[in-house]
């Protein structure tokens, strides 16, 4: 299932950068819940770009819902979610020069030149307003059953926001103009990327999701454990390049009489004491938040001259790339991410309790 | 499908670490592969522990092929490995006290105390013994295709070992009586884990694998990127709690001038000056060496006192975990990548080249 | 995966027959496999109604393809093919009362009354448009692989068709203007289901499937036989209630000696005398052409009343379809029945022969 | 997944004829199901050859779980059943000449010689041993739901069987010594198959399975529809040719007046006069009894002279089959079918339910 993710309720991308449009399927989403155009109008403004430190290229995100919606509600039939592109300027591409460190020869080998190698075509950050489309009908759904998803940006270079410290910082971050919890952070990061653009460079960062409320018991023993599900969605992204889960690579130096998770009844709840683990031990929730980070490289496209090679006569080659990107997408990345948790864990509560449970809620 | 990795050439694993046996199955796998009773056994001995840096538990891994194996060759059909239990003590486990970072409350939660405990059950390492049987058959004829995997410890608490620097380490590793290229390291290590031995503590630490000789334009561009595969299989084994690809959570701190990976022909092949995209563009291979770490975090089950909960009663309680354990599983879980990796490499071969590629090479 | 078919190549379907579209999303496909719009036009008037023979319903089946071509070719990333709908009169339809063997109180059940019951929603026959716009896409490419697939009318009542006798058969069917091979045979079913639209009645069938040019050795030995895959895929239309294989259901009352397909040498390509197995031993294709009947029944939708009960109210009651309907869907089924049978084909071999096969050809 | 059935709970088949042994894999089970050893022998021995209609190989099918059931209960992990082979006569087969209308060639063309052909390998009939150890496990866990299956010879030649009519039917057959509801037709059947094998012949048949209990709107719109889960998963068995629901093939010369299932209201409950769908519409179950008939061929090793090529050379040969064999498998395909439909059922079950429903019931 090569662009779908899901197994009870699926999630399929489609669409290329300067075609027709881009878009989502979504599959196995439980009938009767709300679609608010406002949500997801939101989550879609969330990503866009809407000042200097992105793209030039303005969308309007003008979606259009084919169908599985009747009268504001899911039917539990498909919907297909359709985003026309508008704002293309596919002149501003030349076949052949592959961006280093972007997917271009890749893809050249995989798809053997018949891919739109337009701005990236399939492999565009563009198809991630789709994604975020999605966000804007799972979110709700999942906040209504006490699950609540929220992603800053831990750091930029040098910048570092401070960690998610409760469901206060998440419910925070979910109308965030810019996706930090340190205010002094935002306005570093802003000069980080400022600076970048200006020096025609890209900078890379790191984020910090979370999700509070879920239950213990969800995910799989061996090959589908919750941090398999979530990592494998969210490498769907391209920038992405590391993912790790509670106190994660810091494990890597650290004793187990340290960093062990003591549990303990409070008034009822079994809870641990610290939450090194994110939430997941051997790959099944605790009912403690699942937390992780995720490292997120520069945009490879810079506006230097670059060494690579062209694809088509297999020449050495120069590039100086003229279209429109991002300094950073790792402020775009966020919404993105919160997109993408929730289609995790809206499958992995589907397949626990069954296509019913986001109307139903949880029992 | 809760315990079965693969589309094309698939894994499955069951068992309990107290139960009658261990084993997987595969399916998928191309006729006509040579199965070598030698090499399944090194696979296996690679993982077993033999030493006091490791549990005490001796099992001989005597395993049985129940299917799919005709005249010392592949069918096609599905091969069901099965590893008997022997060496099991399960009077060393109670019922009720969770140890803490470990999968017995998860686990409770998840199947509502029906779930077999005894030295944690489904979710113990010995269920990797099966994994690495499968390794045995997968690793040599993935080398018959030209495509090398190996793996090494890359750091144990403030020991670390270099970096893999070409084809002939990732050879050096598979025959490696210690999974380290710097023998110097290698011994600080063996006296970092002897002392957490010693102390009735455990440590943590950093795998370091390569794949070698692989084909560019494996991989999809969304959700089955090569990274989402990998990630997914991996996170499998509950003591990895992250992973990242080439320069990874370095990319955190990195500029795109930095870090853009050059193409440039040389001599007729189009490679990448740098490599610290891993090997993989956009989600899909680009032909160089696919790299990637993982975090593993420090054995939860350690000897000291622990706070915990009963989870029957849910009452507070104390836990002296008594069975025989690993103070690190850093060492051993070198060989499960490697065979984890096979999996997710051969099956990624199989859906790009069709179910015979093993047998008749890329092409 | 709910309204998906296929593991390599999938084809997942949207829309409601009332909704904004119909559509197919193509996923998995080669690379370079021309994109034809007179081909996809050509097979979707096939399905379309044409004459007083179908329901008064007019759909221009204007498709847009959203996605996943580009300069008249594949791109290989997913084609997203959207069919608007525009002859719609949803005032036809009134909430709650099941028309009797339709689909309208099962979705009411499963969709717990969220579905959009408007013209049977997603249930539809209007939704097998994009089907054959997938069609239209496979079976040319199919074509050039050597493998042509052709449907005719076996029975309509107490009309019978002759059976598919060879290649020019399934050819000629391809272009028919009615899809039987004995034209007397065809007035007589124009006769018959014109009787039925006058009586304000419906009326059944069966139809006939070749599979022409399929090299031995596809499907898989349980549960994904080719006739499993088949039977699967066809089971995705309502009116389909039988499907059999060669003799099918006339080995019932046979003896081996008579119906037992020997294997003979002609001139070096190994066929078999008779063809009773329909091209299928043991759920692997032997070569011989793959031949199947369909059991289709009355359309549910007849203009008499008829006794049911209202969903909403679970109270007894008349219902008058008012709405435009078929007669019969037996003609216009034949054609959606070819691009079914294109697309489990297309998957078997992309499973098979690798992701490349439509454009490579078998090998 | 080739040898697979199933989404939420699935089940995997290996094994050869002639290997050490036959089994099946069942994941995604609820935990906390009894397992019991009476009820799955009793399941074994209804399938067990034994008497003179029947091989003359005996098999003690003295099966062993290797894993996923602890205390008497399901865990919810995998659970491998593993049935060793014992009286194998390998020398009775020759390799080489392929049996007509048996899997051997189509075999031979898919694993190009690698196959194990002795007594047809993994495409044995033996290896559905392994399916009615698993209908052991869950026919007795749906009948605790509420959900009933019976499977009856419907007709071997000329003998005909009763239609099932009402639950008490299902339950006779669930025990019954000769699987028929008309002790006549048993007698006469028997008498057909004992002079079948006199003749060193064989003969086909068609059964008949009832599903009742089940809730409606089980079953998805379009590809996953309950006809397609049921038909993919019976046409696992080599032997089955054909399916139909209902009426089936009976619509064919059928008119919409005549087989409208109309809906009434009884006592509250919601049912249809009369059920020519079997129990769904629009692929989706209405909660009357799910019925369908299959058509089972004859078995293709009969002992006369047959007419054949040699696969290794190519060569036209003349075949007498030596093996011991059955003269009808029509008999033994019931319980199978029992089986079969069981894991359809608990796998649709989980998907709409959650994966505990076997445990925690309907609702």
């Amino acid at each position: 299932m090569k662009n779908t993710f899901g197994q009870s309720l699926t999630v399929t991308l489609f669409g290329e950068s300067h075609g027709p449009a881009v878009g989502a399927l979504i599959d196995g989403i439980a009938p009767g819940i709300e679609v608010s155009d406002e949500e997801i109008k939101r989550q879609l403004s969330r990503r866009r770009p809407s000042d200097n430190l992105a793209t030039a290229r303005r969308e309007p995100d003008n979606y259009q819902i084919l169908s599985g919606v009747f009268e504001g509600r899911t039917t539990g039939t498909p919907i297909c979610i359709s985003i026309p592109n508008t704002d293309t300027r596919s002149g501003d591409y030349e076949r052949g020069k592959a961006r280093p460190s972007h997917a271009d020869y890749a893809a050249y080998c995989k798809y053997h030149g018949f891919e739109d190698y337009r701005g990236g075509g399939h492999f565009s950050g563009r198809i991630t307003a789709a994604l975020t489309a999605v966000g804007g009908i799972l979110l709700p759904a999942l906040r209504k059953c006490g699950i609540n998803i929220g992603t800053h940006i831990l750091r930029c270079a040098d910048a570092l926001d401070r960690p998610i410290s409760g469901l206060d910082d998440v419910r925070y971050l979910s109308d965030a103009a810019f996706p930090v919890l340190d205010e002094a952070c935002g306005e570093k990061i802003t000069e980080i990327i400022t600076k970048a653009r200006e020096s025609c460079d890209s900078v890379g960062g790191e984020t910090q999701t979370a999700v509070f409320g879920l239950p213990a018991g969800l995910g799989e023993p061996w090959f589908d454990s919750a941090e398999s599900m979530l990592s494998h969605a969210v490498f769907g992204i391209g920038g992405v390049k590391g993912i790790d889960f509670g106190l994660g690579f810091g494990f890597g130096s650290a004793y187990g009489s340290e960093v062990n998770d003591a549990f303990r009844n409070e008034n009822g709840k079994i809870i641990t004491e610290t939450n090194n683990n994110g939430g997941i031990n051997g790959g099944i929730t605790n009912g403690m938040p699942v937390i992780f980070r995720c490292a997120v490289k520069p945009t490879p496209s810079i506006s230097r001259v670059q060494k690579t090679v062209d694809v088509v006569t297999g020449e050495n080659a120069e590039l100086e790339i003229k279209g429109r990107h991002d300094p950073a997408i790792i402020r775009r990345v966020c919404p993105v991410l919160d997109s993408i948790t929730a289609i995790v864990i809206a499958d992995m509560l589907s397949q626990r309790y069954g296509t019913d449970v986001l109307r139903k809620g949880i029992n």
